[in-house]
């Protein structure tokens, strides 16, 4: 020991110059090895958003509008009325999509979308139907709404309404099916149609008229969320404490509805019996902090990160509804059954707004128990919530992870830090069967190309150069 | 450094003389420290023990029984029918006491239940019946019972009657009536008494039918608890998942019982507005598993932590139903409203069967949000959970913390241990008035005293020598 303290040091240096370069004016040998950390973007690109004078205020107020955002339940109604949604019109996940571009999953909900509708008899119809470009296709963010996995919303589907109270604007979600064989998942079987038959016939009817009753009170999904994350939930792939808190505080007025009491308890077991029940109350309520950033020029906060099963779309509150687009990833997790890797489709839903609200994969240290479906240790969720942190702009003092002593959800992904770091959002997510009406295989883990922050890098860039010349 | 490392060393050894001797050989000076970690019992008793031949199967033999121990809801009753208790009898928490020993809030409740059945009109007269004997005390520990805080149960309450699938035993516990002013907090005011009276007119009739109508498929109460440490709760002080899964699980059955609508919404309401509606549950659960475990000769394990509001009282698997009394310490924690630390009366309730089980203050590390309910940091959470690992048997499958990658709850306090190493089982508890009518005024921390431990070492070492004699 003393030898290795005594004698002259040896030296390589990674990277920085600025360290040999000491070392070498003391006359110590030094082997430089080229070395930086992997960036997305160019340098040019990097330095025009740094010393762009608008970023820090651009981004401060983004963020803040994503805090101070509200949402409750305030209304319950078809697609058809709220959104007036013309016949023959489906709405996706994702990006903008084709026919000819869609997975298997898309096209197997698509289709049972226009058996469930009665635009076709059979699924050989269906198909037809949609490639003769029979149906007009839309992704739900065109439309202030959010679907998990397909996401594919048709006119008759009834849709919850969501209301920001602090300024009134709206943000909406199709019912969540459940698990396994469901239209999101891409599975379009006469169970599947006949389920949705009953949600149009019974559920929505129900949860209008019991959601109506508490007008005067309605239900504030914000604290639900906010609660969840002290229960063991993420919010995106466990929804536990968040389903039954929904149950429970809609329950009373369910029961009080002018309805059957076998409809009543159908409903209360429906609601009960899936867990993910609440993922669509709690992606519009995403949807609407994030669509409280839109528009901030000079912001380089990511407002939406979504994909429709071919594509993932990232869009930011500098370049307003821009798509930067790159094929999606496969996630990485665990399968239901006898599925396996080969049976998962590419990367599919809105529910990635979770993510990028700073719940969801950003929130794993809260809900350690969700290794157990989506796969990886308990070690590695308590370290990709600290990771989420070095990508984001703020902590979000209503969203609070209790292990890690109370601290707020990493939130406001700054396209900058992505690029800086290298670092991707982490996601997680179910995962639909590549074959059309298999349903899901499986729930994993799953990051956006690094494409779509490439894109988002150069075009934040333009606009800067353009804004500030 | 070199000097540091090339002199002698100057070692002062504390405690264990065998590393000081083994220096002494080798010619170094050592200064001895005269230390050993506190223990509780005499050297002899504990070597009595340590070197008892039935002890290591006898422990074993109880724990298993207790991991093996079921928990489903098989009925409610009134504790008239189900315990056949008779008129003029109130069962209390914890070991027997008497009038004159009982604290504040345990004669509140006491007064309060006279009220309630009608044998007192007044609370002063309610008091005088008590003074005179006029009504029979009895622990519910004694008829298979539970009860948090003053556990007072009277004829007419109703009672959760659970049973264990695999040996048909019972256990039961009186229903909970919700948080603040209430009768096993020690308040008797006419809200309190109004409440009791609803619950025996509506909510048990209701919960009779409902239970009655799943008699083919009963709640399994134990499969809730173990998913209640996936959502954060520790199932003692924090029961919102807990409570939030019964609502879900019983509501259907709820709804389809034949009542009026609003007497059905009214107790969707009742249920669903108050956190700790499973702790009810959740004790005779605990006290069917620890049950399982009595009048085993030679183990040292714990069957019974219960405190009556005065005294605190032990009871071990192989002393039968012998209590080890001493008088209760007073909790530490946080205060509701404008109470203080003057205001909490000594521990109370038979809740701590919920630490006795391995759950609870053991399983911290599982809700580390219950900090802001009980106090103390979430570090401190996490570490009393691997402490309690140091004090107890076996590790429980079934009841896993995720947070520590899924390692089971520690399960099965060892008497021997806890005099070994001085440390006590930890409790997390409400907090009641000192004074009689207040209710609750916080949360908090406690320990068992010493002393209960000191008694069950020397009972347990005096059976060990008369059975081996």
């Amino acid at each position: 020991m003393t030898s290795l303290l005594s004698g002259p040091p040896a030296v390589v240096a990674a990277g920085v110059d600025v360290f040999s370069d000491a070392l070498r004016a003391q006359g110590a040998a030094v082997t430089d090895v080229e070395w930086r950390p992997p960036t997305i973007g160019s340098a040019e690109d990097l330095t025009q958003l740094a010393l762009d004078p608008r970023r820090a205020a651009a981004n401060r107020a983004a963020v803040e509008r994503v805090l101070a955002a509200g949402s409750v339940l305030t209304d319950v109604l078809p697609a058809r009325d709220v959104l007036g949604l013309p016949d023959r019109t489906l709405l996706h996940s994702g990006p903008p999509l084709t026919w000819e571009t869609a997975s298997g999953p898309m096209r197997g909900a698509l289709m049972g979308a226009c058996l469930y509708e009665g635009w076709a008899e059979t699924p050989e119809d269906a198909e037809a139907l949609l490639a003769s470009g029979g149906i007009a296709l839309d992704p739900c963010h065109h439309h202030r709404a959010v679907g998990p996995m397909a996401g594919v919303t048709s006119p008759s589907m009834w849709m919850w309404c969501l209301t920001d109270p602090t300024d009134g604007r709206q943000a909406f979600s199709n019912l969540n099916e459940g698990l396994g064989k469901v239209l999101r998942m891409g599975a379009y079987g006469p169970e599947v149609v006949e389920r949705l038959h009953w949600m149009t016939r019974t559920l929505g009817p129900v949860l209008q008229a019991a959601v109506r009753s508490r007008s005067a009170d309605p239900l504030d999904v914000k604290a639900v969320l906010a609660q969840m994350l002290q229960m063991g939930d993420e919010g995106h792939n466990r929804n536990r404490a968040g389903s039954l808190m929904t149950l429970r505080d809609l329950s009373p007025a369910i029961v009080e509805v002018d309805a059957p009491s076998s409809d009543i308890a159908a409903v209360l077991r429906f609601i009960g019996g899936n867990e993910h029940f609440f993922l669509n109350l709690g992606m519009p309520t995403a949807k609407l902090a994030m669509d409280a950033a839109r528009d901030v020029p000079g912001s380089t906060l990511v407002t939406v990160l979504a994909r429709n099963g071919t594509e993932f779309g990232v869009q930011t509150a500098g370049t307003g509804d821009r798509w930067f687009t790159a094929p999606a990833n496969t996630p990485v997790g665990l399968f239901l059954g006898d599925y396996g890797p080969e049976d998962a489709n590419p990367d599919i839903g809105d529910s990635a707004i979770m993510e990028t609200y700073g719940v969801g994969g950003f929130c794993m240290a809260a809900a350690p128990a969700i290794v157990r479906f989506v796969g990886g240790t308990v070690p590695d969720a308590l370290a990709t919530t600290e990771r989420m942190y070095q990508i984001t702009m703020t902590e979000n003092p209503a969203m609070q992870v209790p292990v890690l002593g109370f601290r707020g959800a990493p939130t406001g992904i700054d396209v900058v830090s992505v690029a800086r770091t290298g670092w991707l959002p982490q996601i997680n997510t179910g995962m639909a069967g590549r074959v059309a009406g298999t349903g899901q295989v499986g729930a994993g883990l799953v990051q956006p190309p690094a494409a779509c922050f490439e894109q988002a890098v150069a075009a934040l860039a333009e606009e800067s150069r353009t804004a500030l010349a």
